[in-house]
């Protein structure tokens, strides 16, 4: 029989990060400054960041050493299972095979940690006092406050409102990690304000989060910032998962025809797909296919070009796929993909076609959350279930072409927090956002 | 560096399960049928139960074969892994070494599926279509739905009214999984609708819930009833957890002197202590606490003696520790844990000295769960809580003493679907009912 679930020891956690950049090396064009408009140097970037993620951001070295004290955290959690989908297989009747890395056994139940972990170890070890930072759905700054509680360092989260609203169990979370939370647009920031002057109602937006949570770290000493995505070091340390994921599927005796998950900033999709990205420029033929949200569709819609990361254009501009810093995306359930940009190192990938993008709107979505959950046993978060549905549509394509095929994805979080969608999707009342 | 989480892989997971009954045998009053009240035949639980399940509650042998139907289930999920506590050693600054079992990782987030699974693979097997149960705070319930969409069979569950009010999200879980669930008491049966007469307003009960249930399936052909927790066959399926401890705390190179749980019915305690108790029979020097909330102190303050498992009468009669089949418990938030009686395996070890129990107040237990979620990173179940206070409570009498100790508990659950009740905490809401 063959294995429904590859774990691995606390001793196979990778040592070292993968950093893509040393493999496409120069390619990139560098971030701009807010007011400038000048290349960014690493000194600018230092109100923000503590040096050593500067440094990380503009490294070309191709792996980086993962301090002993991430590392024990780490192995609270990690590795995350590779596991089977063979009762999904069963139930699609698909000659496919199915594996997913599995991010939801993480304390704060998805793939964030992995990043909050060193980003906060990095800012302790510098004396940074406090740290600020957006969340949308909830999961980064779960994962904040999880990470700021593990090293006794003070955090703060700027919630999109909407989410704020919708799920105060996120909410209830981070505080009981000893958070501060505030619903934003706030009254605490100057960027928060002018929006709740143009429109006191707004839901907010990662955008505008963003904007509030840089905006109190530039103003305070001893107090730095914390982004979940997006930016290159991010990205560098979710490679944990695919290099996991390559051993997993080494002792599976599998090597994936396609690479699919889910795409706000990019962080998961690019921690599950970058370490095997080699490989393609190699000369290997690998799908990879990134699976965005058709309400908030950067990749397959958006401009390859400079713009904010955020709202009040307070962070760097950078080359990305973007649908422009002012778009504030309808309120769909998976919160966590309602970013307007794009990671620039994955967005560089899907200019260069070596990484594709598909849209799907989210009623699709949550049919396929629920076949892969009754199959599965697992709730998928929102986000997590595009990918699925990717997967799903890929498998019966398989079953339709009669071909074999082994598809690897990434279920980056739990939808425990996410309940009330699937009571909405169950009644029949989710619908599909003006654009779909 | 000794290791933080001793991993098992899935050819580690027991192939048996161990019988208690063979260890102290002979020692058992039988239950009695609720109507003659004369001794129970295991035909008089045809009604109820499938015969396999049947004779696994009256077995005297000590292995029972998990079938490879049970495994391939368990595999998605098991081992679960056993965590040394160590941030939290360091935050009590104790010389206590405390380790946990952490059962928050199957699906549903708690140790009930390890019952679940086979008990709806051995209904299907003996050909039934449909299976009810009660649920207390939604983790069994959650547990069953997600056993029956395994199986493909059809499963309802009562839920206690107050739970089903304040657990919106447990109640979508549960039809996520393609279950039937309604509020208990309610009009579906003559059990609820006798309670719905006296108080339209009940908040219902354990106890009442288990009524409408096994009324149910008593009425209904190709429908049996499915309990989570009290009987020998819940017990025995929980041993997974306790065989997989022993060995990964011989990994450890550790035996522990304390063994900790939470008893609702006593299947988690059971579970994690039973494989252990054989040791303490021959002579070894273990202290074994189950622990309970202060506001339902069955095994602390109950009395000893032949009692209904149920409000209407309806289960058997069996020798316990019981509150009395009336009881209804105050509203606590640690809703898995408000049940007027015990296990007849564990009350039997409790009277005869093996076994010892303590109660606390929610407060004190929501203190600790606090604490430990600072140091851990994991959110625990308010019913798993209570032996996380206990255990804060050994690791700092070991240190006052000066004394070496190995600890181990169950963390039977998560907690993610009680943030309600952390924020009531948080916010300085909690208390504790009438009695304490």
């Amino acid at each position: 029989m063959s294995k429904t679930r590859i774990t691995l020891n606390e001793n196979d956690i990778p040592k070292q990060w993968y950093n893509i950049a040393a493999d496409i090396e120069g390619e990139f064009a560098a971030p701009l400054h807010p007011g400038t408009k000048e290349p960014i140097k690493p000194e600018d970037l230092e109100p923000l960041f503590p040096m050593e993620l500067i440094l990380q951001e503009v490294s070309q070295d191709r792996y980086i050493e993962i301090p002993n004290e991430v590392l024990s955290i780490y192995k609270t959690f990690r590795p995350s299972p590779l596991i089977r989908a063979s009762r999904l297989e069963k139930e699609l009747k698909t000659p496919a095979k199915i594996f997913y890395k599995y991010e939801g056994v993480s304390p704060t139940g998805s793939h964030k940690p992995n990043t909050a972990i060193p980003q906060v170890y990095y800012n302790k070890k510098e004396g940074v006092e406090k740290i600020t930072t957006e969340t949308g759905a909830g999961q980064w700054g779960s994962a904040i406050a999880f990470s700021g509680a593990m090293f006794g360092v003070k955090t703060k989260v700027y919630m999109v409102k909407i989410s704020y609203d919708q799920k105060p169990y996120r909410k209830a979370l981070i505080e009981s990690y000893g958070s501060e939370i505030v619903a934003s647009p706030s009254r605490q920031t100057n960027s928060g304000k002018i929006m709740l002057e143009k429109d006191p109602d707004s839901p907010g937006s990662l955008g505008l989060a963003i904007s509030e949570a840089v905006e109190e770290a530039v103003n305070n000493k001893g107090t730095k910032y914390s982004l979940g995505s997006v930016l290159n070091h991010v990205l560098l340390h979710q490679t944990i998962i695919g290099q996991e994921a390559i051993r997993q599927m080494e002792i599976a005796e599998e090597y994936p025809d396609i690479i699919i998950g889910c795409v706000g900033g990019g962080s998961n999709f690019a921690g599950l797909a970058f370490p095997y990205i080699i490989d393609k420029i190699n000369g290997k033929d690998i799908d990879f296919l990134a699976v965005e949200p058709a309400s908030c569709p950067t990749l397959t819609k958006g401009n390859y070009e400079y713009d904010f990361g955020d709202t009040a254009k307070l962070a760097p501009s950078i080359l990305m796929y973007t649908l422009g810093h002012e778009f504030i995306p309808p309120a769909i359930h998976a919160g966590g993909l309602r970013y307007h940009g794009s990671a620039p190192q994955l967005a560089y990938l899907v200019k260069n076609g070596i990484v594709r993008a598909e849209a799907y709107p989210q009623t699709e979505v949550f049919n396929s959350a629920v076949t892969f959950l009754r199959a599965e046993g697992i709730i998928p978060a929102p986000e997590s279930s595009h990918a699925i549905h990717a997967v799903i549509k890929q498998a019966i394509q398989a079953k339709e072409e009669a071909k074999e095929k082994t598809i690897l994805f990434n279920l980056s979080g739990h939808g425990y927090f996410d309940m009330s969608a699937y009571s909405s999707y169950l009644n029949g009342e989710l619908v599909n956002p003006n654009n779909g």
